[in-house]
């Protein structure tokens, strides 16, 4: 018998995950625009026979230019040109329920996904933050609340698009004249709180039907939204405890709202720090710790603790009359976790930083391959994880040392494919099937 | 001396321009979505050295699905494709100003050009119809002159989003930890009618500081824009005479409005029918117009025209009470041609669709490869055009013929490349100069 599959998905950034990355020697600082840069990676990941690329997005600069690279590819850009450069290997880009319209997002992801023969992903964001909102004719970010209730909305009416034209629509009948069959056409005719949509989608439904629909939020509200859509999530977990019992949590909300909750994949994010010897990595590690600037990351946190800025104090712990997690209109489930790390682990400001910095947030797993070969199949086979979210501390090095030595030892041990086998799709590599069309009453066609 | 080079632009479409291509035993009914398809076009297109390719766009299902292929998908999206599939071909993509946010739409166009080694290109568009007004929220199209307002508000956001960050802003000193210099970002604090945008782009400016600029309106308002705006203009004439007093019409507003009119290239769309003899290419013609299902075509005239169904007869003239140009909200140059068109032969009905069939208003050459380069370099050389944009009736092969036999005609005569020579970007290949940034007061930066 075959043991239990995990996933892999490669979180792709410019010059790493870790915000000194770009410091090093090895950096391209101009990576973040270099078409050749993620080629790369890509290649690199469909070595490994990863199930997917990801990356995340805001609509926003994020970073102040003066401290580090800070200008980004458009995601669903950026991965239609991998889709090109690669034959297997999921894309899931990062585009906000908030800042779109759902006609022209539902198009763009339909056209992916034919473009790359079914391997679109949708990573499902309500993008927190007033400087985006700004870029949008807004004066501040709208509520939590309101974030997930368009989102949800969006949802609907982007399910109703994908949903337009049935599966067999076309009958190409060349000597009467007849391309497609009208009836099979259904225009969503959607009149809701935050959109009207009236007219069908423009592209025929796509080989997968519409994107895997991934999402990231882990507040109350996030996991709500996550039981009832999303196929995979990722998610940022500091303990086996906390992974553990977040898993358990989002599979029973799945299985409440009426879902298998095998299809729906959790992939904590880890960022693997690897060496041949667990002290050159945790060298290497000190090395990137060494190249953090300490005034930038303060204000950076600062920031996501809603805090004024020169609050806080390097070698101070954080104060101990911080706001509820329910009054951050922001990146909420992110402001739990950083706050709960720096209380258990009685960490400085300092000290926070530096266990930030490498993944903001996501745990770092430092150590050889196969510690980090451990650690993975530990959470996976303790109920923590169906898979990860890799995200290597600097790239590309990282993500090949992962490929080339981490991945052979979770291959040996039967828990990772060794070969992509015949084109899929993105869910067939995650093992879920084809979304049925909302109008059809045929049986589901589920893809092998 | 060399000659005054002339400039072609491949539209491309599923199976050809013209509306019954697609029945045709040679043409794939599922072109329109198949990325093989494309890329086809994009190397018979570069194999010709062309400029550029373009797709037009509007986001709303424009057919019938009965009556033709309708699905397509979204040109940034398939031109991103196309730019790793090509190396010298310009890409450029319809968008619209009315149905978009700039904020986003800039980041695609700086992503594209940057993915492309800056072949970008943004044919502006502002969207007639009500049908796609009510896929966004809206009960009805806006007026024209409203949609044209918003279009040059969208630009002048979209122009500060460009420039908003300086060309040498980034000094990547891994020593100091500084990235970039913080002095030349340049957020547009924009507070407009239409648009509010606070912050910089978060792309760095491209490698042609901004996609090439291309406009396609006839109107007023549309001659408007061009000459304030428009680099390259997309143009349907019928005849010369009327192609050299729109030539003229717009150099002289381009100079009006304080431009160098040569840095405006205008490219009337012509649809090549090609045969090895004159008979040859009008029996091609011929099994096209026999292959309309005139029908079909006479409920799309009277949508044009804003008529009810079933005013127009099929063997009788158009109504002589038609309403002016100013009052059609819809697409208002498009409308004034066909009802010339139709007036100044004495066309029937029947007759008009079989004209229209072909290239929707654009005007059809049909004859041998000398005949079709001969009125090529006539309206070049009588001051009606600087280039052509050319719409085969039918996809490949149409413009497989075009390269093979029309395009040596004109490199043999001197009016055309013969090679692309090094790489360059758009505006390299169309003989204008990279838009200096507004931010910058150093001397304007011109490739050769």
């Amino acid at each position: 018998m075959t043991r239990r599959q995990l996933h892999l998905n490669a979180f792709l950034m410019s010059t790493g995950h870790h915000e000194a990355s770009w410091r090093l020697p090895e950096s391209d600082p101009y990576a973040s625009v270099d078409l050749d840069h993620f080629r790369e990676l890509a290649r690199i990941a469909e070595r490994g026979t990863f199930d997917s690329l990801f990356l995340a997005d805001g609509p926003v600069l994020f970073s102040n230019v003066g401290q580090r690279p800070a200008g980004v590819l458009e995601p669903l850009t950026l991965l239609t040109a991998l889709a090109v450069a690669t034959e297997h290997i999921g894309l899931i880009a990062t585009a906000s329920t908030s800042y779109n319209s759902p006609y022209n997002l539902a198009r763009r992801f339909a056209s992916l996904d034919h473009i790359s023969g079914g391997r679109a992903g949708w990573n499902i964001v309500t993008t927190a933050g007033a400087e985006a909102a700004r870029n949008f004719g807004l004066d501040d970010e709208p509520a939590h609340a309101t974030r997930y209730e368009r989102a949800a909305e969006f949802l609907d009416v982007a399910l109703k698009l994908w949903d337009s034209w049935e599966d067999d629509l076309v009958v190409a009948d060349k000597a009467q004249g007849v391309w497609g069959d009208e009836r099979k056409i259904h225009p969503p005719r959607h009149r809701g709180t935050y959109f009207s949509v009236e007219g069908a989608l423009n592209v025929p439904r796509s080989p997968q039907g519409y994107p895997l629909l991934v999402q990231a939020g882990s507040s109350q509200d996030g996991k709500h939204f996550a039981a009832r859509y999303a196929e995979a999530v990722f998610t940022a977990q500091q303990t086996l405890g906390d992974a553990q019992a977040f898993y358990a949590d989002l599979k029973t909300r799945a299985r409440e709202a009426g879902r298998d909750p095998g299809h729906l994949k959790i992939l904590p994010g880890i960022v693997p720090v690897i060496g041949s010897t667990e002290a050159e990595a945790r060298a290497h590690e000190q090395v990137l710790e060494d190249h953090i600037v300490h005034e930038h990351s303060l204000h950076r946190l600062e920031h996501l603790l809603n805090l004024e800025a020169g609050t806080l104090e390097l070698d101070a712990r954080l104060p101990a009359d911080l706001p509820p997690e329910s009054d951050i209109e922001g990146a909420r489930s992110r402001y739990t976790l950083v706050v709960e790390l720096a209380r258990r682990e009685r960490l400085t400001v300092r000290e926070l930083i530096g266990r930030l910095g490498g993944g903001r947030g996501h745990l770092t797993f430092t150590g050889t391959p196969e510690q980090v070969a451990d650690a993975i199949e530990n959470w996976f086979t303790l109920g923590a994880a169906d898979g990860f979210n890799i995200m290597p501390a600097v790239l590309p090095s990282g993500l090949g040392l992962f490929v080339d030595h981490v991945v052979p030892i979770l291959r040996a041990r039967g828990l990772f494919r060794t070969e992509y086998g015949p084109r899929g799709t993105l869910r067939d590599r995650y093992g879920l099937p084809r979304p049925a069309n909302q109008h059809t009453t045929a049986p589901t066609l589920t893809r092998v």
